[in-house]
């Protein structure tokens, strides 16, 4: 119970800082490059710190993931999501206290069955890197695991820009609403997608890999 | 059999991610500074992710190369050439449906020698990265050689700007093709040469090491 | 002696090229890209250079977050701070001789309360990511401490643009002051805060991890 | 004589791409962020790729820093220089070929103490991290020597810009010569102060490691 709570609150900093990153490098910058690279360093250097603790997830969709690939008991998803959940909304208010937040102008449009699409191919994408890298027996004792799925946000952020929200998880899904940065059908379409996408790199990762 | 289909499944998913990026990042942002970074982080992450299953080369000059250098068993190379080009091949197709593709605004020109020269070089360069960093008994168990090959698209992309494709990876400039991003001649120009950049880097292995 | 006299040669020469590299990419360059991403690197390389002599913190914050968390002997906290306190204000008067700085101008307006939790958030998370990644016994060994640490000011930079200094370091703070960047005023309000953040991640780690 | 020509030819390779690269990048990009980026990616892949052979230094001041320090037999340096010379020389021609390059405009303006200040700097900073992360028996085996190199390069090209030609590196001064980027004055002080670096950087290296 007392290790559970270490993991939970180790999950808890890094997907408060995930989204506090987002929510300030967005809000305050209006070079399109910043972002992506500020988002995919602080993932990057969370899971690098916490890794060790509690497998730095920061992300219900690849708790999700790491659970059906047999990393994660499925017990501890629960706790894991509820630590994301708190993480994302404290830091999303943070953020709006932080930095001025339009959020009429702040909310894009997009075409649904593209946003769906595109949240799904790269959550898939990011799950699939975080099971490869950090979960496989192959790979163990690797020092790049947290560059690679850093690296995996920061390249589907660029890709995506203009036609999804760039969530890839469905806690920053959530921080983006409570910032008002997206519609609630849009947060909770993407929300969905995500954990779609962590099921079906779970999935995936089974067929690649024996271990 | 079921071995080499695994393999084959994930030089699939690999250079699929490969060309989706190049295309939704090409095709969405004005800026120059993006597409390289997205690029060489996306093939970063899939070496990583994928090299521990197939060696992660997701470009069939890379492929030809390792085999030059006994890296890969010479049977390998067609069934990992025909996932590489299902992988660019349906990744182009994606991209055609998730972005906005103008094909006569996209298709740069190009002066014959020089793009000759360019993807030559740099797939050389991109080949011996590879054989050095991710086949070499010397470098055995290192934790860089995805950002090493990651990091030589995204300098060569950055570099060959205006000069030629920056393929450097003949399934590349097949999703370009596909994307109408370029005519079928600079691509057919460009395919042939990156395999002759991989077929010298394979030889200049041998020439500078033993194992 | 001769070994702490290393010691605080290797902190003074990381914390001199730290804040030499603030002020000459801050001062030089328009652009918001360029500085987060120079910064970042440079205290990448000193950190990943001194970390074998001296632990290569270049930050009074850190020293602190180390010493409470038994990774620095308390009598050695003043050696370091002296250390850091000399590199940073040599470097500013380099820096004031090789650019041009125009106090007037460099002075940016914050709202203190936010400058206050801005600062002290990232400080903790840059002491934080030190504490996990560099001396925890869990992860020793490994090749990312220094990508980690240099990440977090990286993308701290990029969040924190517009409302706080981003020093996350009282050497830098002070640095700052001498070059003529802020009022001395909020270089002390930053200080003391990075100081505070630093002492927070020290009780934090030992919440969250019992080596 | 077999062996050392190995490396020669190793060496050779490393800095025709880190040349290319500078002089490609340099004049066909306007943007300001591209080059350091591109440049300092070279480098860390050619240092990864050559490491394990040659010691991958590209660069006259780092090999008068390694012999200083005992990692380079001191009969080898001349041969080193030369492919470092005829490396930079051909690469240069080949981006006089590649890339319309406009000399009149091309060649900036520079006080010559700052020039000489920065580039003595910033040369002691790239000679430092590679004798401490390269050559060090405490940092043996490590996965990051390439990433801290060629990071210290792309920080260094970003802090020096309008300073000096951020050179670093006598073969890189020579390339950008022949490519007709400064004036000869400029090329033979700035290579004279690389050279000062990097055995400043070789005592300071015996002065903090003992081994």
């Amino acid at each position: 119970m007392r290790e559970l709570l270490k993991k939970c609150l180790v999950e808890f900093i890094g997907t408060f800082f995930l989204v506090l990153t987002i929510g300030c490098s967005v809000f305050s910058n209006g070079s399109g490059v910043v972002p992506p690279v500020a988002i995919g360093f602080m993932l990057m250097v969370m899971v690098y710190a916490g890794g060790h603790i509690s497998g730095g997830h920061y992300n219900p969709a690849v708790s999700l993931a790491a659970s059906i690939r047999g990393a994660l008991p499925p017990k501890h998803i629960i706790p894991y999501w509820i630590a994301h959940i708190i993480g994302g909304a404290v830091a999303a208010v943070t953020v709006s206290y932080l930095v001025a937040v339009n959020p009429a102008e702040a909310q894009p449009k997009f075409n649904t069955p593209a946003l769906i699409l595109c949240e799904f191919l790269f959550t898939f994408a990011l799950c699939y890197v975080v099971l490869h890298t950090a979960t496989s027996k192959d790979t163990e004792g690797n020092s790049y695991y947290g560059l690679a799925i850093g690296g995996t946000v920061l390249a589907g952020a660029f890709a995506t820009a203009g036609t999804c929200l760039g969530a890839f998880n469905p806690a920053v899904a959530l921080g983006l609403g409570v910032m008002g940065n997206a519609t609630w059908a849009v947060i909770g379409i993407t929300a969905l997608t995500n954990l779609a996408g962590g099921a079906v790199a779970g999935l995936v990762y089974k067929l690649t890999c024996n271990d």
